[in-house]
């Protein structure tokens, strides 16, 4: 009883502050005498804070008002990807509070020197966050593969080339920071943690059930259905990018062949682009090889115009098998899809048209996330904060 | 209270039956005395009935023992389907109490008389219900196409060339009989019906989240997901036979090019072995086209084997994106698929493993059904008799 008390009132001044205790009161319908006491624990805990008093234009004293702390608990998130690594801080309220990034080509390197890179990035961002009077509450590890999350294996991860990782564990061995270190630390793939970013930070509550691709070096996606994200028996649900298009078309790093990679993903679009063996180091680019290839769009260059419509009719046909089994509210394009999305969703919506059973009109919408890069990331740092948010206890008592 | 109750104590019966009192009293946690009153309800309901007196080896009067009514209520399921149309009785232990089944080509005839001939055999079945004494109580009919459950339309149903029909409304136009006319009717896609048969009356229980596959002239799936049929956020889930195998392959009846269905549907099959243009009426085979082509490959007719291969392969690859996709416990052949798995399997386990991500085996098992045909019909009454158990209240009261 206490810890549903607890979640929910913390809920309510996360979501609705700033507020007044007498607000929060009414709203989740617990006496004030309760909501006061709740409050007590909350601030002793340091989730909320007292931000203010409320003008209510009326005589009388004027109560203080209450919202998430800003210099409270945040959610760490930590994404290795083929081209980049990035550090991001997210709080209670869903605020991004630092971002950092470093790019460059991860399949270049070592994997141990990947990890230690990864590790003192962590460490940067901690001591960052501490001399900001953040609390980071635990690191969450978005990587592109097939991840056990229960034991935070890393199965495979194929445009990285590793597999059989035991991510906690290598993370301490390359060299965690003692603050690093005491975190516990979650696992999970990049596609399902920018699914509920999106959820949880983007269009999600209008979206209903929907299917959420991430397209960088590889193509993935997040399910969401019924405000949850679906994993799977095993956790790897929404491998959207090895759906096959052709089942001769060209090779995939996955070892097969016509995924929707293989026509989709960076690496073929920044070929036709005349990026070849381009890496986001030698671009200097903040904004990595996707702001090249949508400069190259943009300018007209054929090449790339070609490689996209064959992206789009690419995406349409793996994405009305999508449609077809599952039947979401709403396919959401992300990431370097949505940079794209001017050129891929034309050919995309005529594979979607032509294809529907029957000639019956397409039910599924396709929108543009507006989340931009790093969806993944704040979903994943997100998730600590939603893991707080959902059991406030485990932390205060 | 009472209607939770209720319910515990009909589904611990009709589960466990024959029992005595006392012994669902125990297995559901109630007094022997609100056993025996809500038994009592039961009893005068007619779900249940005392079947004979428990022998326990002991001095003392024997207590008689329960079970489902043998003569009780029934669900009645009518599936039209491309070349037969089907009625069956499924009581309240799971039991299939009567089939009957009218093999023809339904897309020979006008759909108004399709739905007469249906409406006849539900009236026929009817009829000898009450004569052995089983009391109807919903009719649920089993479609090969897009349904929207809630109003009952047939949205589109591209093998039987059917669109945009009031089921219900059409075929009580088409003359029910008056006893079938008082009937709730309900109705679905067969693909979902087959599924939760599955699930119910099949292996469902030691499957955990599975893919049902229902092949007959068009292919379907039904998704099982935490023990419930997931439909999708339209009910449209599961349209496996239209999910693309090659983009440019043989045209599909939806309209599409390579779509599944056009590689693995039963017509196709047919064609191979010699059978163009035959209909179950004029085989006169009871098991219709199916078994013919069984026999065909049975016989190692090498047009047949050949069609077999490439029907197991494109079912590989489409299974493949399933499993990419959806991550399932297992995948389940029925219907055709089951009937031809001998031959379909081995292709279609090459293209799961050689599709894998990363070369990582295969976590989704292959399992075929032991339901034979008419899997669909059998969901369909069984779904109206769950529809009791869930809530005997309904029916009591």
């Amino acid at each position: 009883m206490r810890r549903h008390n607890l979640a929910l009132v913390l809920r309510a001044i996360v979501e609705r502050g700033p507020v007044s205790r007498a607000a929060v009161a009414a709203y989740v319908g617990l006496t004030k005498a309760t909501v006061s006491s709740i409050v007590e624990e909350l601030l002793v805990a340091g989730f909320v804070a007292e931000v203010g008093r409320e003008n209510r234009g009326e005589a009388g004293r004027p109560g203080t008002v209450l919202a998430a702390n800003p210099n409270g608990p945040v959610g760490v998130g930590l994404e290795i990807n083929v081209d980049y690594i990035a550090v991001c801080l997210v709080d209670l309220a869903g605020e991004v509070r630092r971002v950092d990034v470093r790019r460059g080509d991860n399949r270049e390197l070592p994997r141990g020197d990947v990890l230690r890179i990864a590790a003192e990035l962590v460490a940067t961002t901690l001591v960052n966050a501490r001399t900001a009077g953040l609390k980071p509450l635990g690191l969450a590890v978005a990587l592109p593969g097939l991840v056990d999350e229960p034991s935070g294996m890393l199965i495979v991860a194929p445009n990285l080339g590793w597999r059989d990782l035991d991510v906690p564990g290598a993370l301490r061995a390359a060299g965690l920071s003692a603050a690093a270190a005491e975190l516990p630390i979650a696992v999970g793939n990049e596609a399902n943690f920018a699914a509920i970013g999106e959820l949880w930070y983007g269009h999600g509550p209008e979206l209903g059930d929907f299917v959420h691709v991430t397209g960088e070096t590889g193509i993935g996606a997040g399910l969401v259905v019924g405000r949850r994200l679906f994993g799977g028996a095993h956790g790897y649900a929404g491998e959207l990018g090895h759906v096959t298009v052709e089942p001769d078309g060209p090779g995939c790093g996955c070892g097969a062949r016509g995924c929707l990679e293989a026509y989709a993903g960076q690496e073929v679009l920044a070929r036709a682009a005349g990026l070849s063996g381009v890496t986001g180091t030698s671009v200097g680019n903040p904004d990595g090889l996707g702001a090249l290839i949508e400069a190259a769009a943009a300018a007209g260059q054929p090449e790339v115009l070609a490689a996209l419509r064959r992206a789009g009719w690419a995406l349409g046909v793996a994405l009305t098998d999508v449609v077809h089994l599952l039947d979401p509210d709403a396919v959401v394009l992300a990431g370097l899809c949505a940079r794209l999305a001017a050129w891929l969703v034309p050919e995309l919506r005529a594979q979607l048209t032509a294809r529907t059973i029957g000639g019956v009109p397409p039910r599924t919408r396709v929108e543009v996330s507006q989340l931009g890069p790093y969806g993944a990331l704040r979903g994943a740092a997100g998730s600590v904060v939603m893991t707080l948010l959902a059991n406030p206890m485990a932390e205060v008592a």
